[in-house]
């Protein structure tokens, strides 16, 4: 069977990529800073027949992400790692903080490394496995007030460009996913709804579904390796770009 | 049923893409240079029990993809066009003629003008529809020898790219796919002899499978409105890039 | 004495390239569709002291193109040749007739070859010499209505990379300027007056100043060959991007 | 008068920049590692009637940054910012330890945080200012091996795009130098000899001058505001790219 480490497992991207690997027979372990969140989706996933794993992590420790990786191991060889950490902020180059700069890098970056190199270790003497990377818009471009954001993305874009050429001819596909939207979560309602517009009066589609990401990486998993996509970005049809 | 125009229907890539989406149902268009060449791959596929039609066609003449769109749309309204003409030359510029600059660029670029504009202007009052043009890795660089090819590929992708941010809001699937490899085919097994390489010889999917690059728009053609691409790159998990 | 070639030698950018480079003690040669309108420059160039030669050049006609490098070879080998046709057009997709979508390219983009071509073959053999390839905005991206401007202009930008990569171990310097700006030009100030902006009344330096576009020209033509450029943008400090 | 810091002035690129400067007339701060290594080049500027000053400077620390900052500005206001500090090395992936990424980075990126915002600080009161960034190959590109040094490097890249749009329309030109060579330097002409090549058996100008480099930046201190450049790469003639 087939096993997935999800790091980053938060409420909707994560949630939604663990249940559609779950749908497809997948063993599936998440990772998210605090572990007990994860516990409904755990045992929604069991209770449907499948078999889920959830832990705690500071992804920017790498104590705490050599942990996880063993004790996924431990129950099945890892074939796909997925990085989904986020850390979107926004402010003024004056008042960006020295430590809102590092810690929005140590969550979007270092710990895309650290996850990075763990499943490197682990799949590299197999010789196959997948290990995937979420970007952003600010992955590509430094726009007006996102110096930490699009600095930390850009350094986890070209970490995993390197490790890409490193690792496809020893058998790892390694991937980017440049999401190019606004996510349909609570929280981007909630910022839509400060913004006077009500998110549930928007045209259907013009937020990304979480369950859409999901089937972006379902469907890269699945590539045969003579077609391996490193980069591909997925955006709703209304965004404009 | 779905209906697909493929435009540069090859013997690989094009052929490879009319079988994909025949078995997944759809009824599929072609057109080449010499329609009388497709004889054989629209019989297989209507003896399989598809619906195939073939067309001679010269994509850089208006007139020719007019008319063949004219004959296809009257079949059924199209649902996915692809436009998959090559014209890859290598020549120092000193040695580049203005025939063959611009031969290469009515063929890959001018061409994909006239069959995405086609193609738009059939869906746009339908609202929905797919567009995809396959690019190559000269499309994102101009390599030493390839002014012409890189050139028209470069074209072509801004063509896309503009497309898409016009087309998109429309809810037209604007895409480009850039391969960044060698397709298995006789041509290029040709090319790998005279440089003393036996394709025979070189390991499992070291050369890209025509199949799989007709999976890849396969998989473009069912994503989701919420979550498009625009562009991702293909390529064989051994190459150095 | 140093030689520049201008082709595209308009009102604003290509005299001011011409009265840099003369002001800067070079023999300039120009050309532009009505030679004619290159009387008064001309002749303004001469009574200071410098020599100037105005040429009509139809820069999308190989033999016209080539009639007027043999003109300017006469005077004196050519140093600089600098390629500054534009084409600007906005339309839809749907509205883009081939005849525009052609004549855009034969103009922003062929051109660029016949003079890059000609360039090229007047310099190898000497070992020096520079050419200069003329961008915008939309070289980098396609947006939304300027598919056959975008198109034309990504066309250029990598004919100028491919010559780049085989021209400068050669000894040939070529280089790409992507302006990212309005121009200040009469026609600039009209598409604002017709959109309510009174250029006089806008913030100094809001406009680019066609000299600042001819500095930049005579920057990179005397950059020393262990640092040569291949691409710099240039926008105004205001502008947003 | 005007006056420059240089973040990282070391002996090749950082010293030619400060002679450079110094030459123009300029009032030169230089800040590195170990100052009391600056001392001669100091003394040499001086000595010419140049007027320089050498800090001990810690770039990825806080307090040393505004420390240094404190003590330049007390001079005269600062008009260019320089960060020029390096941090290059090559492992493959599974043998990048947590503490190389983690230096490297805030090395060549997390300095360049620090340093750029300082000068932000300083220069948007007055409307006025310069803050470069000096680039590398890698910072377009994740080459195989470069996993800590091109992701800095693209972090510094994109918090130097970020910089200059939110700050060139309040007067302050942030530009980044790609450097696509290698420079001359003992180091590497040291590795060259390791791998058999006498740099002094090259051809001239194969390397990059450190003076050359100074040239570049003197030339975008002197950019017209209507007119800057954000992004410009330099390489020797016979480089291949």
């Amino acid at each position: 069977m087939s096993h997935i480490l999800i790091v980053g497992a938060g409420d909707y991207v994560g949630a939604a990529i663990a249940r559609r690997f779950a749908q497809g027979g997948w063993t599936v372990s998440m990772g998210r800073r605090r572990g007990e969140a994860l516990a409904p989706l755990v045992e929604d996933i069991n209770q449907a027949g499948g078999k889920a794993f959830g832990h705690s992590m500071d992804a920017r420790d790498e104590a705490s992400v050599q942990n996880v990786f063993a004790k996924a191991e431990a129950v099945a060889p890892l074939d796909v790692v997925i990085f989904n950490v986020g850390g979107n902020v926004r402010f003024p180059i004056r008042d960006t903080t020295a430590r809102v700069f590092r810690k929005v890098w140590e969550m979007a970056c270092f710990g895309g490394f650290l996850t990075g190199r763990a499943a490197a270790t682990a799949m590299v003497p197999r010789g196959t496995g997948c290990i995937f990377f979420t970007g952003a818009t600010a992955s590509m471009r430094g726009g007006n007030g996102f110096s930490a954001f699009a600095s930390a993305k850009a350094g986890l874009r070209n970490l995993a460009q390197s490790m890409a050429r490193e690792l496809g001819p020893q058998g790892i596909h390694v991937a980017h996913v440049v999401i190019d939207a606004a996510i349909d979560t609570e929280w981007v309602r909630e910022i839509l709804a400060r913004r006077g517009v009500d998110a549930a009066a928007l045209e259907a589609d013009t937020l990304m579904n979480p369950a859409s990401v999901a089937e972006t990486y379902w469907a890269l998993a699945h590539q045969p390796r003579d077609a391996w996509t490193f980069e591909m970005d997925i955006r709703p049809y209304k965004e404009t770009w």
